[in-house]
């Protein structure tokens, strides 16, 4: 039966030059200001300054966190949850994308704890009081800016666990597209391919119950990310393209279309793996491990939701049988991932070979026998989905 | 260019058996509750035990306010707004459907106003605090659980306004699809006309940008109604169409898929003065209204949105050129309200005649020369529309 609760309370003030409000939102959550970014680009396209401009002007101070990696490190979190704990920091105001809010969160959640910030994604440690969080959405791709999960690496384990916590969710997030108009045009390929990867663990899963109303949404937002992002990587001031691309980014995981239930994104689990040990772009990895999935689970009990799937996202002939359309749909989703948008479409293209395949397969399961899902898969069956992307 | 600020932080509690938490929800607010309800079904059909239960066991205490109308009056509101004032309320529970809502909302925002009410309804008195509101919702129409908005009734001016503030926004909905079962097949289907017009108010506008993934949702909320409400007409205890039904209505009007504009809502502001003057059910009255409407502002210029809605709502021929795929996308959607959900299809049906037409046409431009929308709409025209619905 169809149950869930839903609360999804961020504050969402989207459109360019909306900065000017950075302060006055910020100084909701009091005084002192940690902000967390990346590689510094921020300090040369003029964000760093317009967003400091209005921190001061509502009379805030701040503290600052640079250089937090695309996958973040759990050395960047204790950094950071150091920083809120000598400086007495307030909120956080994460400038970037998903790495960089990723990275905030878990400084949020082990801000009042003193110890080593591991011990929070392991989940050794519980989550205790947070620290608010305000975004400035850089790119538009993990949905980080409107969802409660955060996922951290840890080099030396050779680990990329996620976690979640209500409290981290952001409280108020700018979304301005034309902060995303210099997004390369890889970026914004792998960036699509992130979005599309969440909409689709959602959609494709069976717990015998039917929300027809959302399948329709995911299948809105799946059409959205297949007309856009073409557009974006060939006008990247496109407005209507990036704003219709970071929108829809947010909805794809905010726990809306997916009734906040836990599904087990079974390429997320694959993906992580990947990128633990090569570091690879996220949303490269998930265009490469996607349709071997989806072969590789295909048979007559999942052909109904790819005959849904091609059919309503990719306009494939409904009179076609359902095995038939399913496979044409999976083949459409190659032609966008690695002709539209184009991506590599092997590990070997990546430089990835099979050495680590069989460990890779076994710790997706994270720590259990299978990697439970739409199809339950052992580690063999795992390890020949990543051997089909070579 | 697109911008607009979301902020729609109210939690839903969906599924049934749920009101065993009613009462942790209610003391977050304070101690005494206002419990607002209507013709007295709930008393019959145990919801009122099964929430005071969970309000005693809570340790809260609370007041009644019963025999709120279907078009919610005025007089209701300064009933409701005394209470709070002589009990010191801290927070009111609703217990019905939207006009319960509604007038929930209208008490809230008037509670600290010694005055009259109306005034407030009027604008004539800006709104000041207002006290928090839970809901239990019992039909799926008017989306007034989750959206800030609310419409109340002067008998003697013969008036019907509409209002709205963020902070009437209800704090905690509980949506339980089984409470709707015992709707009645007339209720069910007025309900889906009104849950259909929410959206279509909102899809059939030129503002000249383009969310097309809004667009997208619009079209998969109004595809799920089509689905449903027969069914749930049908079999008034299938779980998966009220449920499906229930959420639309929430998510037609919350502001989301409207992307937080304001769109005029033409086929509303008609339908306010119908019902204003004759006490007519509101979806009705939008369902006779609504295809006169679509017929008069079908020109070249409109003709696209028409096709979009024909082809991609009702599944009519994208081969057809836009006016003849227009036409038939309206005549798809008569042959759903009046032969599908069974409605009336005239006002001579329901007993109302040509008399007050031109009053009732001035007074839906609410004020103002016209009534500005898709098409800006004089009284000479809305009359002609009326008189269409004969």
């Amino acid at each position: 039966m169809y149950q869930f609760t839903y609360s999804i309370p961020t504050k969402i003030i989207f459109g360019p030059d909306k900065l000017d409000k950075l302060g006055k939102e910020l100084s909701k959550f009091g005084k002192k200001v940690l902000i967390v970014y990346g590689g510094g680009s921020i300090k040369r396209n003029g964000i760093f300054d317009r967003a400091t401009l209005s921190i001061k002007e509502a009379g805030l101070e701040y503290c600052e966190l640079s250089g937090v990696e695309p996958n973040p490190k759990i050395t960047s979190v204790n950094a950071g949850a150091d920083i809120c704990r000598k400086e007495g920091i307030d909120v956080i105001l994460a400038i970037g994308g998903g790495s960089v809010i990723d990275c905030s969160k878990a400084i949020s959640a082990s801000a009042a704890y003193d110890g080593d910030a591991w011990d929070i994604i392991t989940r050794k440690v519980k989550i205790g009081k947070c620290l608010p969080i305000v975004t400035i959405l850089t790119i538009a791709a993990t949905g980080s800016e409107m969802d409660p999960v955060f996922v951290i690496s840890n080099m030396e384990t050779q680990q990329k666990l996620a976690c979640g916590h209500p409290a981290v969710r952001p409280a108020v997030s700018f979304l301005d597209p034309t902060l995303t108009y210099s997004v390369s045009p890889f970026q914004t390929a792998a960036g699509s391919a992130d979005i599309l990867s969440h909409i689709m663990e959602d959609y494709f899963l069976d717990d015998g119950e039917t929300m027809y109303f959302l399948d329709r949404f995911k299948e809105g937002m799946m059409k959205t990310v297949i007309k856009y992002a073409p557009i974006a990587i060939a006008e990247p001031e496109n407005y209507e393209a990036r704003a219709n691309l970071m929108w829809t980014s947010s909805w794809a995981i905010n726990g809306f279309s997916g009734a906040m239930r836990k599904s087990e994104w079974s390429n997320h689990m694959m993906e992580h793996e990947l990128s633990a040990i090569y570091d690879i772009t996220h949303g490269l990895g998930l265009a490469i491990l996607t349709p071997r999935w989806m072969k590789y689970v295909l048979d007559e009990t999942t052909a109904p939701k790819f005959y849904d799937f091609a059919v309503n996202v990719f306009g494939v002939d409904p009179a076609l049988s359902q095995m038939e359309a399913a496979k044409k749909g999976i083949e459409c989703l190659e032609d966008f991932l690695y002709k539209k948008l184009g991506l590599k479409s092997t590990l070997t293209e990546v430089g990835i070979d099979d050495k680590n395949i069989d460990v890779m397969a076994k710790k997706a399961c994270n720590g259990k026998e299978t990697l439970n899902g739409w199809k339950v898969l052992t580690p063999a069956q795992i390890a020949e989905i990543y051997r089909a992307c070579l």
